[in-house]
């Protein structure tokens, strides 16, 4: 009855060098760019004519959006932005390097931190210049809002209000729209459209770059879901993923 | 730094009658009509000239905004709708005579539905034609937001999401918006912005069609707030709320 496309940007520097970024603004690398064209060419075959795009606030998922619709001569689509479609909020561990982090905290706790569905890390510090509150795209906000660290139960509980009152509207009016975002904010859609349990979420892995085409009855559950392309291609990139357990 | 208006909307048909509104798409009486001309008449002797207007999407509070703003001959501003600013759902006690439930399930129970945070009276049955699945008003939203019950819990966490992503932004812009909404649906944005325990919002009683100026802080934080008018004609306007026990 309804449909829509999920996408995760594509390979972004912070990925290469194997840091934790969050909502730190890194760029696509020359890959993700090339994974962003590979989606685009997959969604033009399959024939998609999206009506409308949501991103997050966060380049890599504005340069993703940009590239696939561009590929897809379809750059002239309305694009929604919102903070709601963020990647998790890091905390303190943003920049660090994923595997010096383990060798400081223990790999024990790391994995804590990036596997527990509510348990947060440690949080930036308020006045730490790289908190949201420094920076302008988040000008509009409250500051009860805006996180110094999120778990991905917080992920999931900012990101619903902006599934219910923006992209369920428009698909409720019949348009197909496609949402460019991150691992843990399309987690939280997944897990709210398939009722994942917390334990298991946490163990999904979305891989970069590859259109994922979703069926909704009329009711808005889900009625089946693939990968656009070779689905070997997105089992590989799923398991890429999992192998750099790149929780971001 | 900041200011902005909230409203009640005036005495409905239902207020009259001593009925369970809720959702009940009740209409003004004469007198909630004049009630919302006078609220018109002391925004515009203290010469408030708002730029954007909120409204729930049911009728008593949309004509409550129409009538003061044709008062002030500020018809023409750009209003915005939205149900989460609706009156707390009431269930199946919706339509019931508040005096006929007490009778019938006890006045202790009853109290305990009107005043506890936290315990939602019967829902409405799903089948129920009064179930807001039915109202074209909310076709475009996903059956699990749509309400059969609430408590005043449930309204503080679904209006939450609308005064972060829609009012606050105005607020950081500039703009001076006034809010028309309900005895719920203000208790939940007030026990939100003076941090009011769960057991003292319940019994805070916001008179209908007295503006409330707020003042707020650079942070969003409450920095002085009344009522326009006479400060009496308000207490006794709260206190009239408050004996008749009115909780919608």
């Amino acid at each position: 009855m309804y449909r829509m496309v999920l996408l995760r940007h594509g390979q972004s520097e912070w990925n290469l060098s194997n840091q934790f970024s969050g909502w730190t603004d890194v760029d696509l690398t020359p890959q993700g760019e090339a994974e962003a064209r590979s989606a685009g060419r997959l969604m033009k075959e399959e024939g998609l004519r999206f009506e409308v795009v949501h991103t997050s606030l966060l380049l890599r998922s504005i340069r993703t959006a940009e590239i696939a619709l561009a590929e897809m001569g379809l750059s002239w689509l309305p694009v929604m932005r919102h903070w709601r479609l963020n990647e998790r909020h890091y905390g303190a561990l943003q920049g660090l390097n994923k595997k010096q982090t383990a060798l400081q905290h223990g790999a024990e706790q790391v994995q804590v931190w990036r596997r527990s569905y509510d348990i947060q890390p440690p949080p930036l510090p308020s006045d730490d210049p790289r908190h949201p509150r420094f920076d302008s795209a988040y000008a509009d906000l409250a500051p009860e809002v805006l996180p110094a660290t999120e778990c991905l139960k917080d992920v999931v509980a900012r990101f619903l209000p902006y599934w219910h009152d923006r992209i369920v509207p428009q698909l409720r009016r019949g348009l197909l729209p496609l949402v460019v975002a991150h691992g843990n904010s399309l987690r939280a859609l997944l897990k709210h459209l398939e009722d994942i349990s917390d334990r298991e979420i946490t163990s999904l892995n979305i891989p970069t770059g590859i259109p994922l085409l979703y069926h909704l009855d009329g009711d808005l559950r889900p009625a089946g879901s693939r990968y656009l392309g070779d689905p070997e291609a997105a089992a590989a990139a799923a398991a890429a993923v999992a192998a750099q357990a790149a929780i971001e």
